[in-house]
């Protein structure tokens, strides 16, 4: 209620015949009682009231309906039963509905949302499709502290009528849509899934989460929302002929999104490695060479220039390592970094940093007074914006790598587009994914 | 010289010709002027300065020397002469040293500090062997952030004259040092490396980084440290075969030692799952299957147990889903946990739930007004030591997964020694490895 009432813009009855008000809006006892039309919907009441409530619903002329109310099919056989009596009233009526047993929908353009969270929600371009309303949740908080919007959430719930299928064509044609996610535990329509799909993903990423896919998360996937979670080999062919990211998790998925929001896809897998300490690009360059990406010889030019920049101690190659040049010239840093950007052996390139950008850690850091850390600051946010600048320009994704980050400095990144990932091997798997869905588009025959 | 001077209980005696103070302590032109006995060096010089300095320190009677200045065998092999030379002057002369081309080492015992960074260390049982001085300072960085403390810190460098497996050995008998943590690139005592570490695991857990795994990587240890990484297969088989622990990276190892320094080791692979959301119980129950651990049924004690306990529709099985039941009674919810707790049939539990303590954000939640929402979390509090309490009896590992969790919600539980993982995964893959060490001690021939 309190959500809905959120948006001026429309009229809100609360139905309920043991109280007066809800929220100082006056209940009506029925749907029937209700004065004008009424466009959506959302019923929250015991399992067993719901089949007389969508009833009263059918008789007034209502054509949608988010039903949130649990206990039908993933409680068992009784449950099964009225959930086919709700279906069959809807259908002879009329309604199309999202649920049950599901925590509602948002859309954050037309500002309507039947969840019952207390946090709003960031408007962005993504749109989120969940068969589980908690996963769901958590995909969208984990993805906006990291400043990403959404366009619209569903919360599918059982999917007695309306199928995740529905949802993704919905969505692959929704203008405020530019990514649709999804958390999948199985298919009710799985050709129809990978026939949007495949129409989809050449213009609209998709990027899902499957879950189900062992033994024991499987069962545990059919008592939460009823899901046949059907062969895990099966669905990851699938998801891969039709284009489909599959994140692991919602850390992963969000590490995708920040990405691919922002930044190009590389062309391919050579990936420039530039580091301020030597232990951390070998670690880098593991986890690249781990996840498939090759860590490639640099061209004659690029070593030409860095001997230039850098002290004679710098690793002479791949990851270029600068030895501790940390410092003493951020010019030359920045410089160094553009001409393993500008090399073209490089399709992407993992820019490994401390990034401390709180003016009083700066002066302790580096012996600066106040001002001069500030100044430092500026200069660093300058040069950061130039080399995405030039990133973009080469057609090549720039990530940051950085586990001693702080606040200041992480909404700077954040807030310019450039991902920043805590250590090298979420940046090297977000890699694999872009190379992988370049590579599926440079194959698809337009 | 700060982190030097930060302990009073030392003499200092700065020496550089060009200046005469440092500090506001006035400087010694060579090291033959200082007055007294001298027990440490810390040589911080260009390359080739290097030889000169040591000759001093051998003439003046000094017996240990850390020597961080770089531009040796890690540049080629006009660095690889001098550095020869620098260990035929320190062997004839009696001087053990740390380095070249190291970051310096600490002693939170004794507060000796040679390292240039400007934080402090948290005192405490872990011992870091680093092969990069700045992925140990990352590890380290790392760990204070979940309150973990350290006994020694040593940036290797080239290992010129003492190696890894020297202060590996010296870390198996301190007795300030609970847990041994090593970043290798490669090992220069490869046999004598796991003849320590054999004798060591069966008493103090030793948990490793070993990158230069792969091609690249192993070209770019060579040029930062001058590592021979060797087969990544033959090294990991002998970790094996020493109870060496494997972390993947900084995080993977803290993740590894929140969990070894808190909690007793499972006996077995048998996991327990709660959740409130159904969702996060399927892909938790998925994360433990892919770790090789097994979500095992519930025993019938148990499920009558929780079908008093939990509303009708809970999951029945493992994982326990409480199907929603998350504010209405937080004293049903401990029950049931602690039901699942002590079930014979399982060896650890993941309690899958989101940490509110924030007493404004309790109170918007759960519609309590701000004296009821400071009783709750008080509550809270007593119920999650109760449960931790009865778990240690139980000889169970209990772990919280928590996204969605606040600051106070997270310094409550690091402080009360409860291990928290953003995501399930990350908990399955400590869970693995503990049971993998676990398996291992019992294996062992005593």
């Amino acid at each position: 209620m309190r959500h809905l009432l959120e948006s001026a813009n429309r009229n809100i009855y609360p139905v309920n015949p043991s109280i007066s008000e809800v929220l100082g809006i006056p209940t009506y006892d029925t749907v029937a009682d209700i004065p004008g039309p009424i466009d959506l919907a959302v019923i929250v009441v015991p399992a067993l009231q719901v089949p007389a409530v969508l009833q009263g619903c059918v008789q007034k002329g209502v054509r949608a309906a988010v039903i949130i109310s649990a206990g039908f099919a993933e409680t068992g056989e009784q449950g099964y039963d009225l959930e086919r009596q709700i279906v069959g009233i809807a259908r002879s009526g009329g309604i199309r509905f999202i649920g049950p047993n599901c925590m509602g929908h948002a859309d954050t353009s037309s500002r309507l949302c039947t969840l019952a969270w207390s946090d709003g929600i960031t408007a962005g371009p993504v749109g989120v499709i969940s068969q589980s309303g908690n996963y769901g949740g958590q995909i969208m908080r984990a993805g906006m502290v990291l400043g990403i919007g959404f366009s619209k959430f569903i919360s599918t719930g059982n999917e007695a009528d309306l199928h995740l299928e529905d949802y993704l064509e919905y969505l692959a044609q929704d203008r405020d849509t530019g990514v649709i996610t999804a958390y999948i535990e199985g298919l009710r329509e799985g050709r129809r899934f990978f026939q949007i799909a495949k129409r989809t993903t050449i213009r609209k990423p998709i990027i899902v989460i499957k879950a189900g896919g062992t033994r024991e998360s499987a069962r545990a996937a059919m008592s939460h929302s009823g899901a046949l979670s059907g062969s895990d080999a099966v669905c990851d062919a699938a998801f891969r002929q039709a284009g489909v990211i599959r994140a692991h998790d919602d850390e992963e998925l969000c590490d995708i999104l920040t990405a691919l929001l922002n930044q190009p896809l590389p062309k391919n897998n050579r990936i420039g490695i530039f580091t301020i300490g030597g232990g951390l690009g070998v670690m880098a360059a593991q986890d690249c060479e781990q996840e498939g990406l090759r860590v490639t010889p640099l061209s004659p030019s690029t070593m030409e220039k860095l001997n230039v920049y850098l002290p004679s101690r710098w690793s002479h190659g791949n990851p270029v390592d600068t030895a501790g040049m940390v410092a003493a010239n951020r010019d030359l840093l920045f410089s160094s970094l553009l001409a393993l950007i500008e090399d073209e052996n490089m399709d992407a390139v993992l820019f490994l940093v401390p990034m401390i950008f709180n003016p009083e850690r700066l002066s302790g850091s580096f012996s600066l007074n106040g001002k001069e850390a500030v100044a430092f600051q500026e200069m660093q946010k300058e040069k950061f914006v130039m080399v995405r600048e030039r990133a973009k320009e080469c057609g090549k994704p720039l990530f940051v790598v950085s586990s001693v980050i702080d606040e200041e400095a992480s909404s700077f990144l954040l807030k310019e587009g450039i991902p920043i990932y805590h250590n090298p091997r979420r940046a090297a798997k977000v890699l694999r994914q872009l190379v992988w869905y370049s590579h599926y588009l440079d194959s698809v025959n337009w």
